[in-house]
């Protein structure tokens, strides 16, 4: 029995932490609350509770399932929900309406297989890629109301007042959870999209410059794990990519706010984080040769060491510098000469790697260059992902232009 | 307006292809039609209909909500519904009790704060990872059921004959949903993870010996578009990690089906494939190597060229080794044999690479050295990750044995 008491405690402790790492999980849970129980007040009120009667029921229905954390994703949750109720009650009333002319003997038949025709199609239609990320919801509320139109065996006449009825204690639902999350500490689905990026620019910036730090300065052996931690910022970079998709989904649905506009080009933060991605993987080699067991003689480590060290340092500049032009979305004027620094630090890289050939000319011994061989390919491999991620920093740079108008 | 028939038409042949290439994805919608019809007969039996009365309507929104693509989704769906369902009940008639007994000026204030706190704690849980992967549905359907219970004003004794019809009704619905999701062409979601690991190792292997090949043979220069396009079979494998984990979170509510038992250890699959993307990731950085302007000279990539390709097709063919042992679930004798010729090949190149600064050393003109500079980097940059690739390999086929038991 302790231990299953210890099991609670230490989850009601995880649950702690996690509500006081960001209190605003927290206050997405009172808004949820206080719209339930704003919702429910129609209940409570005879007036407005006579004029829907039985159907406030889908106002509290409509409340649960479509709020949602962001409000982007809230908004596109009431579109879809209220378009699948009107085009599927639409749909439905016209199948009943010609089944109820056709007479009694076909009018089973006929909204029996238009039921399986329909729920068949728009089932296949959630398959869709470009459907299923916007449209998932809608086609799902389509089958459910118009099954439950056809299904509900009224006539024609009775299922307009309940039509009716319906879409307007949804319409309340849904006005009510985009008002309440629009107001009430919103939290917007494309500031989260601007700061996870951010975010992530300014991670893989840190990791890559001490990746390099570590692999020329790792002889301090110390406290090796503690710095390690903080060097695998760009694991969240490599595993961000359906996050930031969903999000910029949600981002488009989203009216002006802050300094972002209604059509923001939210499609250009998917093109940086794909661009981010590449550099991760990048870093992730670069990573691998620090926990490589083939480690460099300290010679000719020293001889790369201060170019390395300036590339690395001068990347992760660009890498920030670009970082602090996406969360002002302003042009930089400095941007330009931190790239040309880059560049000139790749060059004299360059020229370094061509120098250690002569600088290994005068080891005779063979069992030495062996190791010397693991070492430059090591401290090559180092290096080459750094070239590699200039063209990848330049298009991003160029993206961010865009970006940033 | 042709403009629009054109797009239309264009959108249709992508469905169509989309259905031709997965007739499953077809099959089921028709099994969702199927579901749906065999619910709404309810509707027309008039002794089932009057035994559950207007909470027919709970059936047709069941199978709507729960059918889902595979099994173990389905299942994990129902449950999480019956179960949300049962606990909101009995909670709201608790508070509903309660609040009678206290009295007419307490009741509204009882029935509004619990309501309040409940859906607010409720929403909060679905914030917690393991909670989310989970019972996210149910903590949804239980702040659904808990609200309506709460705000529908039905005095207790009637709540129960109500709560035992809407129970009864998604009784119906969910168990109607897993026969026909068991029965009809099912699909596992275990052994879609199954396949997909599979899938992605043969995919991978393939990459990995491409591109080294590609690499060493890259002077045909003729159909090179369609060939990179082979290579870039790691890509998937890249950004498979959500796909991967949902599968095995559906997988564990899957009852016994062909060769996988009740309890198998899906969580293993999910440590396979975090090994794959490791090496995803060096195949990545290999790829890099290829698109790399600085070209290695022709003297040099003849010497690695024979060991690195044997290296690469060494593991390679460790790798579709352990595909197939995963394929067939049964440890494979020649695993062992496979494991140890990679383990010689590279051994060879090791001492291959060792030899390199000897061939070097009777080339004198610096402006070459620098050319060959650039090349030792992309060729040791080629040969460290299939070095890096080994123990991952080697740390997978240990979990495999683990898999395949």
């Amino acid at each position: 029995l302790s231990q299953f008491v210890l099991k609670i405690w230490r989850f009601l402790q995880k649950a702690w932490s996690l509500g006081a790492n960001d209190p605003r999980k927290v206050v997405h849970c009172l808004k949820v609350g206080t719209a339930l129980s704003v919702v429910s007040l129609f209940f409570y009120m005879r007036p407005l509770y006579e004029s829907v009667g039985k159907n406030a029921m889908w106002a509290v229905m409509t409340v649960v399932v479509v709020f949602e954390h962001t409000v982007g994703a809230t908004i596109s949750k009431s579109f879809n929900r209220v378009c699948g109720t009107i085009l599927a009650g639409f749909l439905g009333l016209g199948v009943n309406w010609v089944a109820d002319k056709s007479g009694e003997k076909f009018e089973p038949w006929i909204i029996g297989s238009s039921l399986f025709l329909l729920a068949s199609a728009a089932t296949f239609s959630r398959f869709i890629p470009s459907v299923k990320a916007r449209f998932d919801y809608g086609a799902m509320i389509f089958i459910l109301t118009f099954s439950l139109v056809s299904v509900s065996g009224y006539r024609v006449e009775e299922l307009f007042a309940l039509a009716h009825e319906r879409l307007s204690t949804i319409a309340i639902g849904t006005s009510l959870c985009i008002i309440v999350s629009m107001l009430v500490c919103p939290i917007w689905a494309g500031t989260e999209l601007h700061n996870l990026i951010v975010r992530n620019m300014d991670k893989l910036s840190c990791s890559l410059e001490g990746c390099v730090i570590e692999y020329f300065d790792g002889s301090a052996e110390g406290g090796k794990s503690e710095p390690i931690k903080n060097l695998q910022g760009y694991k969240c970079v490599l595993t961000s990519k359906a996050t930031e998709e969903t999000m910029a989904n949600f981002a488009r649905w989203e009216p002006a706010h802050g300094h972002f506009n209604f059509r923001h080009p939210w499609q250009q933060y998917l093109k940086v984080g794909a661009s981010l991605r590449s550099c991760a993987y990048c870093v992730e080699a670069l990573y691998g040769c620090i926990c490589s067991e083939t480690q460099a003689p300290e010679s000719i480590k020293s001889h790369l060491a201060s170019t390395c060290l300036r590339v690395s340092s001068q990347s992760s500049n660009v890498v920030k510098e670009l970082a602090k032009v996406i969360k002002a979305t302003s042009k930089s004027s400095t941007i330009d000469s931190v790239v040309g620094e880059m560049d000139d630090a790749v060059k004299d890289l360059q020229s370094c790697l061509a120098d250690l050939p002569k600088l290994l000319l005068p080891l005779p011994t063979p069992e030495v260059s062996g190791l010397e061989k693991a070492e430059r390919s090591a401290a090559s491999l180092a290096t080459t992902p750094l070239l590699d991620m200039v063209p990848l920093v330049t298009s991003a740079s160029l993206l961010i232009e865009i970006t940033g108008r």
